[in-house]
């Protein structure tokens, strides 16, 4: 929890320095919100709540028996567990809009749940960190999100590549090639070009009916390579019938020209097969990757024209990126990027020698508390052994050993559970050592290392 | 959501201090695991989810439709969502039991569901703050839990008041008096008291077939006044025949004696009305009111020595209390206790004229991020007024007004939207300006105000 709370705490300071609000949307939505946002197999993938009380009310007993497990399902769920942080965002959208000031740059960190098979990068629930700029067509947007890309990821210390294609130019590509009747299928088989490979890919194209002369002016599309800039060349002569095509290249090219101005664009590059499943996506998308491990998607998303108007109000684009934080945190654990630390936030442990001497203890431990340590006093007068194995498993720094005799003497032991050393202190002087003993200075004042 | 981190962020903030370490649980439990741990309501109120697939795949058509709702339900639901995060921290105890470090001090903040009719202070999906130490049967537990409990309060402005009371003090009463086999019928209408009053609870006991010698035996307990000292001594004559009762009110006695110690007992009340409903509590039980607002508990807790029994693990004692992050947001709107504060995270906005200008800003605000503010491009080139009003509507205090000529002599424009003042600086000029004019010191200096 420490370990993800840091990547939470990271995404949320970044989003916050580019101005992006935090929201929360309920766990359920209902289902006429969520189904077919998602494809069918998204519709699979749904958690469908159970409607509470006596959810067979107003079903008679034969359609109930004849039910198929779908349409039965909808008459007796009425809500479902959020599959994306996306269309609920779209909903809260429409419906706050009076309130809202656009341009919208809001975050949300919340879990998501979907009915998958669990194996190693996929749960059944897990968070997403997304953040998203609604009401503003401006392809800044899309170069600031690739600066908090390179922000995120620099400060966890992951190795990335971000890959940007444009719907548009994917619309372009069908149309030029006689597939544009059929470009969810292409974007369907283009998605899968990572795993299966170009023939794969191809042959599942031919297999739902595209013509062959059709594939075969789709293969100089995917054979482009070199930098951005040359594959821009080369598609502006081969989109050249296609005018969506062309809006879609001339904003890739001006996103790459900011990127460039910002030193960012060696570290991006144009992937034509870069497809993103959801269908929602009209312009941009992103899709992040980190580099020497194993591990699908990090990080994407795109810019989506007609979320909105799903819910009845058009003409309202967005774009945003979501971080999947469950595979940031394999990732990280993959390339081993999280600090050794010990696992504990305590600075400082009061070892119980009895009643008397606890509540002296509480009070010492209050005083610590207020001085910005953290302090704990054992809860059970048990054995000195117990006591000291519990401080060293929980990684506790400093410990305290103040007895009958001590305290009526004045004096606590202080013992560095690094070193092994103790001293006897005044209980006054107690800040003073913990200050040393753990580096961090107390609440109030500078850090004795920064004074130096 | 700013003001509800402002309440996550300080009870995380009191709950590390005193060494608790935070965890979180899946939001779906099994429902063998939710089921019968809150009574038959509860039991009403848990969400079930329905099974993913053919969730109709091995019921007959007839066993389909004759099923009562309740028995279908567990027959095509095998999870549900958590109900609370007391029975889900049971269960994580008693699964990881090989790895935890005892005494097992955790928090936990995620939502939680109950299938309620939304109501004030009431709401189907609803955070909960809770703290538990588990694994250690010390009263100190107890005694540093009202710590948590005050620390909290007094760090959010809210004036509670904090009732405590004892169960086994309530089956002493519940034996004394002739009721003790009807102990849960007896705490279930005690639990009413506040809301129904006293002749209202008897009537209660009365018609669930408690005799009324039996109910007029209780009636002195519930007449008792004073401070705690009077009311532990009166009930020392009272449950003189009642080992249970004896034992309850020797640890509620050592309770008190630590919070006088620590100089809290004059904010704490022994109530025998206080009973609490959920069963698994066996000794302390806590509840925290605000003073001044009309809303139930705001923070409730207690011991539970059985709670790991009922998953094969009995023994292992816990203690803990929950916060209602909601309703604790509710009393601070009631009470008018969020700071006024604009609405904005943002401390710069740097407008756009265009393309060029706005790769210029996006250069600058790049650098005011490094130096530790948060800072945004606006991400089209509007007309000025429009940029202007997101400003302010935003809360943003200072503008930056870069436009072609100005870039080119070197110069850029400042606004404190505050004051409405205008200046001219260098770009390099700007972190000092933005220091100034936000009162927020640049990252990695101190605080201007703390030098002076």
């Amino acid at each position: 929890m420490l370990r993800r709370n840091h990547i939470f705490d990271t995404v949320r300071q970044v989003f916050e320095q580019y101005g992006y609000m935090p929201i929360e949307t309920p766990a359920m939505e209902l289902l006429t919100t969520l189904m077919g946002k998602y494809g069918e197999e998204g519709d699979k993938l749904l958690f469908k709540v159970l409607n509470s009380g006596n959810f067979l009310e107003g079903l008679d007993a034969e359609s109930v028996r004849d039910a198929q497990p779908n349409a039965l399902a909808l008459k007796i769920s009425e809500k479902g567990l959020r599959y994306d942080l996306t269309v609920p965002l779209a909903r809260y959208v429409v419906q706050h809009y009076a309130e809202i000031v656009f341009p919208f740059k809001r975050y949300q960190v919340q879990p998501v749940w979907r009915a998958d098979k669990p194996q190693k990068g996929r749960y059944r629930e897990f968070y997403q960190c997304d953040v998203d700029v609604i009401g503003s067509p401006s392809l800044l947007n899309e170069v600031e999100l690739v600066q908090v890309i390179f922000d995120v990821f620099q400060k966890l210390g992951i190795p990335v590549v971000t890959r940007l294609n444009n719907r548009k130019i994917l619309a372009g590509i069908a149309a030029v090639s006689g597939a544009g009747d059929r470009f969810t299928d292409f974007t369907v088989a283009l998605d899968k070009m990572d795993k299966l490979g170009r023939m794969k890919v191809f042959e599942e194209l031919a297999s739902k009916g595209v013509e062959p002369a059709v594939i075969s002016r789709l293969e100089p599309f995917l054979e482009l390579s070199g930098t951005y800039h040359a594959k821009i060349d080369q598609l502006e002569a081969l989109l050249a019938g296609s005018v969506e095509g062309q809006t879609g290249l001339k904003e890739i090219a001006g996103i790459f020209h900011h990127l460039r101005n910002l030193g960012l664009d060696d570290r991006c590059d144009l992937d034509l097969s870069l497809a993103r499943g959801l269908n929602y996506y009209t312009g941009t998308i992103i899709e992040v990757r980190a580099l020497g491990v194993e591990m699908g998607s990090i990080c994407g998303g795109g810019r989506y024209d007609d979320l909105t108007g799903i819910f009845g109000m058009p003409g309202l684009s967005g774009v945003g990126i979501s971080f999947g934080a469950d595979r940031i945190y394999d990732v990280m654990q993959s390339l081993e990027l999280f600090p050794e630390k010990n696992g504990s936030l305590t600075d400082i442990l009061f070892v119980n020698f009895g009643d008397e001497e606890a509540a002296f203890c509480m009070d010492l431990a209050r005083e610590m508390r207020k001085a910005g340590y953290h302090a704990e006093v054992y809860p059970d007068a048990a054995k000195l052994k117990k006591q000291m194995k519990y401080a060293d498993q929980s990684g506790i720094p400093v410990v305290v050993l103040a007895g009958g005799n001590e305290i009526a003497a004045g004096k606590v032991t202080v013992k560095s559970m690094k070193t092994g050393e103790q001293e006897d202190l005044a209980p006054g002087e107690l800040v003073l050592a913990l200050s040393r003993l753990t580096g961090k200075a107390p609440a109030g004042t500078h850090s004795p290392k920064r004074r130096s």
